[in-house]
């Protein structure tokens, strides 16, 4: 008789049970390839007994790894050696690669195999939950909705009123009947002129492929990540940075690596930082000056000097400028476009330049070969942005002046608040370049800036985004200068006198 | 002499070459826990061995798995068995559980090794490409651009406008200043009214926590799939099918099983064909009536049969409803809402309803565990949704008029292609129950709809969309019922006349 397999034959019976013959003709086609089935049975069950040797193998990895937690727990060593890792995936690469495995199918493999290992140590330390930006966020609209008067100093929003013409240029938009789906990369005429805006600011050569128009810079972002990297593949961010980056880039499967910059350096990062910080498995770099929260633009030479050495070591830059139109000295902030020619992926958007936060509407650039990548993701995600949106983001490129006197705006208020902060024997804060935040040290042993944050908030009605939101600084406030001078007053005075009346006794 | 880890000391004295100092530090640390970094280092090499031992093990079952696709070719058996696979799966991760493995963590990993052995098998097979809908939208459109006047009968959008009222709330909130960030989910108005829309209809009992805000139903299903099932996991789609499912699926990491229905049955979907289809590796179905292309509505018993089975056998239902007001049987569309209490998830838009495509605005209906989950994922994504334009969605909701209207004219249209189609001796068709799509049957041997939609476009100046787009129906059109009749009555006699012209002779 011929080994077939029962279950085909049971489902036959099971879908035909109206039409016997059925049956019996499948029974005949499997006797005439009887030699085939056996052979595919015996195959079969040898693959069945590989995969039970490697589950075998890979459960007593885990126990290893879990006798290496121990003895780390024993005697004090840090959890995870990025390093040491990254050098035996990269010799276990070579390895495979030798044994006919291809590197992307054995990179992935073994991500998993390795993040199972790092969660298995990491579940024996505690950890601290902290309270976040987004915390406070909700709170601070919670009170709000109570009927409080919050001095809300947490926010990353432009206070000032979208160009009047913008908002126009969108209603005439609608009218026209603007409404359909439209080019899935964006209108060419908003790609057309941004090519220009920036070419004119930057000497660059963009044309319209090189622009994708997204909801947003958070979209851009969650999509440069996913045509730019792999699962497992390690994302570094010098921090402070702005909190979604992180939550991006683990979403998607990604490691993401801090690197540190501190304020006793004045948020300079070094080309050192990056290179110590440089593994196998590294393969992208996201910077954002003008910097969120810091306020710090790298100078030209600072930039390139990390810009070159990324790409010497082909990590690739996603170079988030959202805030390049807040620079505070003079000139134009200095961009990934003025130091680089390729190998760079830019993140824009309309939200803080133009106000236009509420409108979604940001974008990507970089070469054509990505954009077409991010294209298709984008279809996924969204199909196309709104047409009449994009019509009002072509108006906003015409306001020049409205960008000019919301910058100076800008520029006093945080001048304003540096000048407050700087006589607060308690705080140390860098001037900022650019961006709207100010990110003080608080000078107090074992301050805690969440409990601080959420204390202010609940009892002095003044919001502050707590340092531990951006990284390892619980010992720093972020404060927004997107509100009117006089609110800013109120707000950093009762910040001070808060800071004071916890901590003078101590 | 200690066994410290030589890469370790290396990068120290790089880091810090102006202060041998702490490089004496470094070895004294070392030294003092000299036990603990021999006992690490050992542990550390077993682990590189046994995981060397892994990859071999991979390479072994990836050439038996290469013979099995030579056996399978040779005696012309199909690639892959999704029953058999299963059930090996299942097998093995029992078995692996008994080794003390977690059990997402060995389907993560088989479904790695699982997936690299059918793209190996599936490398062995011929695939044709074919032209797709998106082809043939962005042909159609670059000859629009040329000058021609093309009649579009491919795109899945009303020729409708949007209301009037629509439009102007837009506008008045847009002067309002409804432009900053606003509550991640969607703004609470329109996540009452939507319930409350929802409740009226369904007799459901919704409330503003089981509703989130998206930019429009494609984003809903990216969300869904995400919160809902894992990589690897099965998605099964009756087909035909949109397209976008398939290819997000897939774009996730996911599987994506279609469910062939066949115009001979009607369009009808039954359990059995459910039943027959699902593995244990099935997490998601993806139910689309009114479907696109077909028109074909479930009645509620046909509806309540496949949901029950769904449930039963741990399946979750995401329920595309875009079209459920376009039905054409008098009442409501049977919904999933109308059939089961739980374990669904329904997505819904604002585009086809009322003709608001390029809004980029819908939603989905859930379960509030589920919608917390997908919010998060909407914040990775886009932040928020635009303010004005949710206020330009609740202000349709009130346009009930307007909706009738619409209906009955699509109705109208549709039944008149119906009844201009049936005359054609070369065309069988299932009367639409709902949507705006007819899924002709082109009973002509070896008709080919790509080449046939790509001939009629440049030819003919008339754009249908391929069967093939929507699953193995290479055999059908889809003809979209959203232009004047004037228009359809051109178009399909084209259509008639280029298929009489190019098969008469056959």
């Amino acid at each position: 008789m011929p080994k077939y397999n029962p279950k085909k034959l049971y489902f036959l019976l099971e879908f035909n049970k109206d039409n016997i013959l059925i049956v019996g003709i499948s029974i005949l086609v499997l006797m005439s390839s009887d030699e085939g089935f056996r052979e595919l049975e015996k195959l079969r069950y040898e693959v069945g007994e590989v995969t039970r040797e490697i589950l075998k193998l890979i459960a007593k990895r885990r126990q290893l790894v879990s006798k290496i937690a121990d003895v780390k727990k024993k005697f004090n060593v840090s959890v995870v050696d990025r390093f040491l890792e990254s050098r035996i995936l990269s010799e276990l690469t070579s390895f495979s690669e030798s044994l006919g495995l291809e590197r992307e199918f054995t990179r992935r493999l073994l991500s998993i195999i390795i993040s199972d290992s790092v969660k298995l140590q990491e579940e024996k330390i505690l950890k601290t939950e902290v309270i976040g930006l987004r915390e406070i966020f909700y709170k601070a609209i919670e009170l709000e909705r109570s009927g409080k008067k919050i001095i809300r100093m947490e926010v990353g929003e432009p206070d000032f009123p979208v160009p009047d013409s913008v908002v126009e240029e969108v209603c005439r938009a609608l009218r026209e009947g603007k409404t359909r789906y439209t080019d899935f990369a964006g209108i060419r005429e908003l790609r057309e002129a941004l090519a220009k805006h920036i070419n004119d600011l930057h000497g660059t050569d963009l044309k319209p492929s090189n622009i994708l128009i997204t909801a947003g810079g958070v979209m851009a972002i969650y999509i440069a990540i996913q045509v730019l990297s792999n699962l497992g593949d390690e994302v570094l961010v010098p921090e402070p940075a702005w909190p979604l980056y992180k939550q991006i880039a683990e979403h998607l499967g990604r490691r993401y690596i801090p690197v540190r910059t501190k304020i006793e350096d004045k948020w300079i990062l070094r080309k050192e930082q990056l290179i110590e910080n440089l593994t196998e498995s590294s393969r992208l770099l996201i910077l954002n000056y003008p910097n969120n929260p810091t306020g710090k633009a790298l100078t030209l030479s600072e930039l390139k000097d990390i810009a070159l050495e990324a790409r010497e070591r082909n990590i690739t830059v996603i170079s988030d400028e959202v805030y390049s139109e807040y620079f505070f000295n003079g000139g134009k902030a200095p961009s990934i476009m003025d130091v680089l020619d390729d190998g760079y992926v830019v993140v824009g958007s309309f939200s803080k330049t133009w106000a236009m936060t509420g409108f979604r509407i940001g974008y990507i650039i970089a070469e054509e070969k990505i954009i077409e990548k991010a294209l298709k993701i984008l279809g996924y995600m969204v199909t196309c942005l709104p047409e009449f949106i994009q019509r009002g983001a072509l108006k906003a490129l015409e306001e020049k002046e409205y960008v000019k006197k919301n910058v100076e705006e800008v520029k006093k208020r945080v001048e304003h608040v540096l000048l407050k902060l700087s006589r607060c024997r308690y705080v140390e804060v860098v001037p900022p370049d650019g961006a709207f935040y100010l990110f003080p040290k608080i000078k107090i042993k074992d301050f805690d800036s969440s409990s601080f944050a959420l204390k202010l908030l609940e009892e002095k009605n003044v919001s502050i985004a707590p340092g531990s939101s951006f990284g390892e600084y619980r010992d720093h406030v972020r404060i927004s200068a997107v509100k009117s001078l006089g609110e800013l007053d109120v707000g950093v005075e009762t910040f001070i006198q808060a800071l004071e009346e916890n901590y003078a006794e101590r």
